[in-house]
């Protein structure tokens, strides 16, 4: 089911800013049982990367009442958002006033979890790098061709997700999720200052972790440093906390920290 | 007047993936008595940005027959084509088959030229900068919000143009053309292959200069060379060649050159 501006609909209009320059910002959340996790901190967060582009978010309830048509009809689904700045004419200018355009929808939550739970993921390195933008670093915007080529560097589903790394070689994360290092019982993540996006589940991993006394360094992670570590996260809104048992030679089992982080990170937070 | 697909019609899917993630490529070209200047450059610059993302671009003729309607309607106008990789579902991967979907659409002509090419543009400099991204650079795609947010930093008419640096400090060129430098009779334009869009223009001139014997070098150009300049040239394909009257604090008169090299870009060359 498509809502556009809160109206059944599956059009859009073809001189929205969103089609032509990617100006806006998306959220992908998780339904069960007809309610949307952390559904707080992603609206927190649709608010903030709205105002690191200058667009104005719509208001809490609209969105709240857009989720609840889509829930009401699958209640068990992927939601996704999208806020553009709105239509325009042509030109990079932003016309007074714009009106901005929000699109919800939802689509058929994944399948294989309890799997990817026990059996890990293989992951792999992906050649298309990330680009160097601080200016649009963090923030979720509709701007995603690396994501896409990235994604295009291999079919199939021998691959769960593909590892990025920076303009200086450094590790970002994954092409739809953050990456967490477990070493010598302690977490490590990347900044996410240059390049990258910083999900809702990576502030949420931060949070329990501090909560649970398991220091976590945000730190610059090295391909080297990934393949050292006791074990590697990856973390995203649809899925949650998985761990990688793959990538290029080397294997990992399960960690005994790894069910505890899940769990933590599956607990229901501010809603 | 929006053509979707040939169609009448000023809706596209809300699916498409040139909103979801600004899969897609575009070109914005001028139409005058019913002729749009150097088409089959960028039909090829289309093909050519296409391949980079691995969309297949629709052919020629099906373009043609967009453009014949639109300057029917209109024969002097601002032509703009997009090319997305068509509808998908959810993810960054892409679903196999997809189908480009194109939208051309025309648009006013821009007033004020001939003042402009008189009387010089006033430019200014843009904080934002473009970001490190060789994988994209010169592609002439939808991710686009640099410029977005580079063009949000003035408004009204007193800055025609505002220029950008990349993240090491450079010059690449303006929000929307390619800077040339006049340097003791040679031209000078920055290279293209870490940011910034090579324009149909860009390359008219690199030839144009060529074809007269006049030097023009692919070099790295600092702030402090375009303020050293004999003359500031920017282009693209709406406005051709202009040239900058003013920046901070540096004012330039219309070089003897200017003229001539204007004159040859607006030649017609491969129709």
């Amino acid at each position: 089911m498509i809502l556009v501006d809160g109206k059944r609909t599956n059009r859009i209009s073809a001189l929205d800013r969103g089609l032509a320059y990617g100006d806006g910002v998306f959220r992908t959340m998780r339904a069960e049982r007809g309610v949307v996790a952390c559904w707080r901190r992603h609206y927190q967060k649709l608010c903030s990367d709205c105002g690191r582009l200058g667009i104005e978010a719509p208001a809490e309830p609209v969105f709240a009442h857009d989720i609840a048509i889509l829930v009401e009809n699958r209640p068990d689904c992927v939601v996704k958002l999208i806020v553009t700045r709105g239509e325009g004419g042509r030109g990079y200018a932003v016309p007074q006033p714009t009106v901005p355009v929000r699109v919800a929808a939802s689509f058929p939550a994944p399948s294989g979890e309890t799997s990817l739970f026990r059996c890990g993921a293989a992951v792999r390195w992906c050649i298309t790098r990330l680009g160097t933008q601080p200016a649009l670093a963090g923030v979720k915007h509709l701007n995603r061709l690396e994501n896409v080529l990235a994604r295009q560097e291999w079919s199939g589903s021998e691959f769960v997700e593909g590892l990025m790394l920076d303009q200086d070689g450094n590790v970002v994360g994954g092409t739809m999720s953050n990456l967490f290092l477990l070493e010598r019982g302690g977490l490590v993540t990347p900044p996410i200052d240059r390049a990258g996006v910083a999900g809702v589940q990576r502030d949420r991993v931060l949070e329990i972790a501090r909560r649970i006394a398991v220091p976590c360094d945000i730190e610059a992670v090295t391909p080297e440093r990934v393949m050292a570590a006791d074990q590697v996260y990856l973390t995203n809104s649809v899925r949650g906390l998985w761990w990688v048992s793959s990538l290029a030679v080397r294997r990992w089992r399960r960690n005994d920290l790894t069910a505890e982080f899940a769990r933590l990170l599956r607990q229901a937070d501010d809603d």
